[in-house]
């Protein structure tokens, strides 16, 4: 790729940003938009629809980035709790990570690179005409000098982002563990899911659940809750809340009320009656049907509250029984959190979902492989024209040129990879988590390895999986192949983080597909206030793509230190359009406490190692063996620092340590509202489908227990 | 190999067994040979030394046999524990995978093999001449649709194999619970060990751990005993002890015992005096000394007691600090068991030294290819001529060329061998485990990777460790490597398996070394009874190998069915020698409740992936493509057994569940003994070179305190 192909790209991306950012800032004024751009101020009631009508509403005004910018951690911690902290930490990680990169690749390695004359003589006149390759580690003549300079560098990103990593690490860590302190009593810090319970003929699960921990756990047994099987439930209730909204609707629209119909026999029809008696009908139904499940449909799993938190850690540490595959236990989730359709409690079922989903995984990454495969065709101009002959006077045209080969294929790319975190949400929704943050946290690293073995892999080796497998299965040569594949596609990825960083973080902002959606469905419905959800991050989508920009910066900024200038760029964008959509859009559906990080820090281990292994053949490419050998006990330091934060740290991240529990149980002793809490701790994880529904009798029980059986 | 080195090979090692029966037979029944043949029924004392001589004493019989084989194995058990136990079901199990396996190979593959064809014309007249090949797989013609019986034996015996492990691995869960119900009290049960205790500046590590576990463990806590550096007074007290004796034994013998000596300056001096007088001052030292060490050289780790073993299980189970580098708590061993010398605390120290092992066992194995290699050099005569040609006449000797490629390549492999288990219990017991029973299941690990790497790969493709390393790196062409190399070995491991097998075990029953110990020490010492310690069995050098032979067993069981009527021979002959060797030999040191068997159980899945391995190389080599990859759903079954396995059953063999524990402890609540074992357990973790010693004041005291203090 040329320079001016790369500009090309910019120029777009840059006026597409522009764009996004105005259209914003006047869109978000317009009352109608309320509930794309700030849904969260609206729930919170914090700011009214204003019906008024002013200029001001239609010039675009910057205010919003300043508020983004002047939010501190601590108001993030307390509106959008610690999950959302450690999101924006990661950004801020990796712009420390990459102001550092790019002070050595800028004003060291880029002019070392752009000096190195193994391509072609320099000539300052038409910088542009260049291939972005002089910029590259390629342009350095083998055998050089210098190039101890690029060895020192990736030395001394190592030792940079490895201490960064440490303090990060410490630091969230120490988050998770006041956030704990602080916190109040909460359901799941007492609460235990008991799986695979082992029945006895004659008796329930409820009973053998009740039975064995007054044996075994007596003084710090509260209560129990059997998990039942609901789908067929949650399907009635789905029908009734629509048939009462459909009612609702009727009744606030005065030309409608008392709207008949002529019925199939001549007769007239009041479709209000109707309605209502088709409502009450199904209601029955629920009631028939929740009386029955709660008799017959038992999964063989239950909630166990217990009276102290170091009560519920006991119970979630220790084997119970002497088959470790009954009385499976783990740590509840939050009651919102739990994930209730899918509920599966066998071992062997749950066993086999994950080897299937496995399965799923390899499948999808095969088939993925064909548009990415496409994509890189694009960037080959001259195996355009030779596969499409018709488009070559077309394609002659510089400007289109230039569109194809630099903006085009990311893009593609771009738009194929945005089906791929849903597809991973639903597929780690089967492997059998039980809540929506363990299943989220699943998907984060799915799509992660995903996009690092789809993009970068299949970018870089751009051949059949078989090829890539084939590179897999012979480890001696990966770092060599690498060493050849790597820089080649340096402006590809180049184009890439201008092209999906830059554009999908303003189109963040943007929010189109909501826009549209709400675009879409204003017409049909007026005043419905009450249907709008207020949304969460997805953090499955969001924390991968950072990471894989991330991974780009640190095995390029070596090779080809220009992909740092627009990473810093796009980690600026992030770091203030995030910020503000978790003051305006996003609230927290759920809160891991940081459990995302430790999927972070194994990302930038890899990365680091990734960027190690692809040194080690750069340098015996370019004839510095000794620089290569050199490499090896950094590889070496780098995998026994993970191991050291993987002892020192991990633990913190799976569970609490005794030493906190039995703090905060003994702060609690002396709480007169515990009494209190324990009562609303034995039903906090009533199953939302089993709760008694009434719409018919009155109208106002609409934001009742049915927002929460939608979850 | 020629059919007829076998023969020899078998020969010589048919004559060595039978002369070690026949002379084991009348040697053990000298009463001065009683140390090293029953040692353990010396010292119950249920044997005594006759000294009157009867004739029956050198004729030889059998009846030892019949002893042994009568035993059932709740005498086992209750003689020599679970590990005994154990130890016996690894070759029972051998022996019914072997029966099993042995009836389709005689009988199915052996035939196939031999009539195949590929290699040669059958000449029924001479089969001594014939090479060992003709037995092997490498006969049956490429393509042949006999084949196809060998892949059923695969898919057959893996199938056997695997509803064995199961069975066993279940069985031996069971039996480790239920010894778990049947035993006493005991103080590692009631124990765990902390390390890494954090020491505020002006505490000692005494008061630490007091005040953590009364703050955190405020109902189950009972004591605590501070771990001592105590290398310098286990030294000492060695000397006292040595000292002791000769007192004891100048005592003892009238002659010497007023014997006077004289002195630089001609003055007499009484030995006898001398020798008090310097023990007194060791004594004074001693006592010095632990005054010293108890004062000042803390270890920051201590046994901390519990007055419950679930008490102790939570402990053990919940990480206690929020640094989980501190506060590390493992379980307790006995406290006979606990390997006092390089006790080390911190948790850098141990981690950095593990790493440091796994490099020395890496130079090691490299270091031990150079014996390999020159072994492997023997098996090929040709070669031999040529690197020793006056050598050459010699060798053309049949008898003598037969014992040089049968039987001198398995012996002088087997002596190098010899050397191997001492080596890696020394390298397991610098690794930071404290105690014996860690460390030689470590070791036994050890030596069992080692094996398999050394004699197994290192044979096979008797290179050089960067060619087998290199052939590790490409793993894609593992199985064809191995089905080139893997048959092409079968008649060095038939003659394997009879030398060292075969003879290793009439070796063990024979007991050569403690022999010649014992017959050198004889003149030196006289009546020095208590001097002589029981032996226990060293697992970690007699596990590998039967694994090591079991791996041979099922690799080649369709390559070359031959080894196995001698793999069922050494087979019957360890079971009743090692049968034979529980009752008069061994005393087991410690108890581990079988926790041997995963280490049995990773290794015979190990052998089933490698055998399939082979038989996908195999396949493809014979042109049987269809075979080979129907193979590989098999490897994903077995791989995925085993993991079953692990979830299933391996977590009763790190620690006991709850359900078991709070049984046991609700079982002592009604014993009035448990105050008084309280009291003991308050000091059973004293360290004994800690304990007060004196020897000047009377003689008596010898078999008290100093004898732990030598474990």
């Amino acid at each position: 790729m040329l320079v001016s192909a790369l500009l090309t790209s910019v120029g777009i991306n840059f006026g597409l940003c522009v764009l996004f950012f105005i259209l914003y800032s006047i869109l978000r004024k317009q009352p109608s938009n309320y509930e794309v751009y700030i849904p969260r101020l609206v729930a919170d009631g914090s700011s009214k629809r204003r019906s008024h009508f002013n200029l001001e509403r239609l010039i675009p005004s910057p205010g919003w980035v300043k508020r983004a910018w002047n939010v501190t951690e601590d108001d993030l911690l307390s509106a959008s709790g610690l999950d959302v902290v450690v999101f924006m930490r990661v950004i801020t990680f990796s712009l420390k990570v990459f102001l550092f990169t790019a002070i050595i690749g800028i004003f060291v390695l880029l002019p070392i690179n752009f000096t190195g004359g193994e391509l072609s003589e320099i000539d300052l006149e038409d910088l542009s005409s260049y291939s972005l390759d002089v910029f590259t580690i390629s342009n350095v003549k083998s055998g050089s000098k210098w190039l101890w300079a690029h060895f020192c560098a990736v030395y001394l990103v190592t030792a940079f982002v490895c201490i960064l990593l440490y303090n990060e690490y410490k630091y969230i860590c120490l988050k998770r563990i006041a956030y704990f302190h602080s916190s109040k009593p909460q359901p799941h810090q007492f609460t235990v899911l008991v799986r695979s319970v082992p029945v006895s003929s004659g008796s329930s699960v409820g009973e053998s659940v009740e039975r064995f921990f007054t044996e075994y756990h007596p003084s710090t047994y509260l209560s129990q809750m059997v998990v039942h099987r609901t789908n067929k439930l949650r399907s009635l209730i789905n029908d009734a809340k629509k048939l009462y909204k459909r009612i609702i609707h009727l009744q606030s629209d005065p030309n409608k009320q008392k709207n008949t119909r002529i019925g199939l026999f001549g007769q007239k029809v009041d479709l209000m009656d109707q309605f209502e008696k088709k409502l009450e009908d199904i209601e029955e139904n629920v009631r028939l049907e929740q009386s029955e499940v709660s008799m017959a449909e038992e999964v063989r799993a239950a909630f166990v509250s217990f009276k102290t938190r170091y009560g519920a850690a006991i119970a979630f540490h220790m084997q119970q029984s002497t088959n470790p595959t009954q009385w499976v236990i783990e740590q509840a989730p939050e009651p919102k959190d739990v994930y209730w359709p899918f509920f599966s409690s066998s071992f062997m079922r749950r066993w086999i979902s994950k080897l299937v989903v496995i399965v799923a995984c390899i499948l999808l990454t095969i088939l993925f492989l064909i548009p990415v495969v496409l994509v890189q065709g694009l960037t080959n101009l001259s195996q355009l024209e030779i596969w499409f002959p018709f488009l070559k006077s077309f394609l002659t045209i510089t400007f289109v040129s230039s569109v194809v080969t630099g903006y085009l294929p990311s893009l593609i790319l771009l738009l194929f990879l945005k089906i791929v975190p849903p597809i991973m949400e639903f597929l780690s929704s089967i492997q059998g988590y039980i809540c929506h943050s363990d299943i989220e946290k699943s998907a984060c690293n799915k799509v992660l390895w995903f996009t690092i073995w789809n993009i970068f892999f299949a970018t870089v080796f751009s051949g059949s999986v078989l090829y890539q497998v084939s590179i897999l299965l012979d480890p001696k040569n990966i770092p060599s192949k690498l060493a050849v594949a790597v820089p080649a596609q340096a402006s590809f990825f180049v184009a890439y983080v201008v092209t999906s960083g830059w554009t999908s973080t303003a189109s963040e902002l943007f929010r189109i597909i909501p826009l549209f959606c709400s675009l879409i469905r204003r017409p049909f419905s007026k005043d419905t206030d009450d249907d709008f959800e207020v949304p969460s991050i997805p953090f499955h989508r969001d924390i991968p793509r950072i990471l894989f920009f991330a991974l780009l910066g640190i095995t390029y900024f070596f090779l080809a230190p220009l992909i740092l200038p627009f990473l810093l760029i796009y980690l600026c964008l992030a770091y203030v359009i995030f910020r503000n959509q978790f003051i305006n859009v996003y609230a927290p559906r759920y809160e891991t406490a940081g459990k995302f990080w430790p999927i972070v820090h194994n990302s930038m281990i890899f990365s680091l190692v990734l960027m190690q292994a692809i040194a080690v053949g750069i340098f015996t490419l370019k004839k510095l063996s000794v620089a290569s050998t050199l490499i090896f006990p950094l590889v070496v330091l780098t995998l026994l620092f993970n191991e050291y934060c993987r002892k020192r740290f991990l633990p913190n991240f799976i569970a609490y340590p005794a030493e906190v529990l039995i703090k905060r149980d003994r702060e609690d002793q002396n709480d007169r509202t515990m009494g209190e809490f324990y009562d609303k701790l034995v039903t906090a994880y009533q199953d939302p489908a089993m709760l008694p529904i009434h719409f018919s009798d009155n109208g106002e029980s609409l934001n009742s227990p049915l927002i929460s059986s939608t979850v």
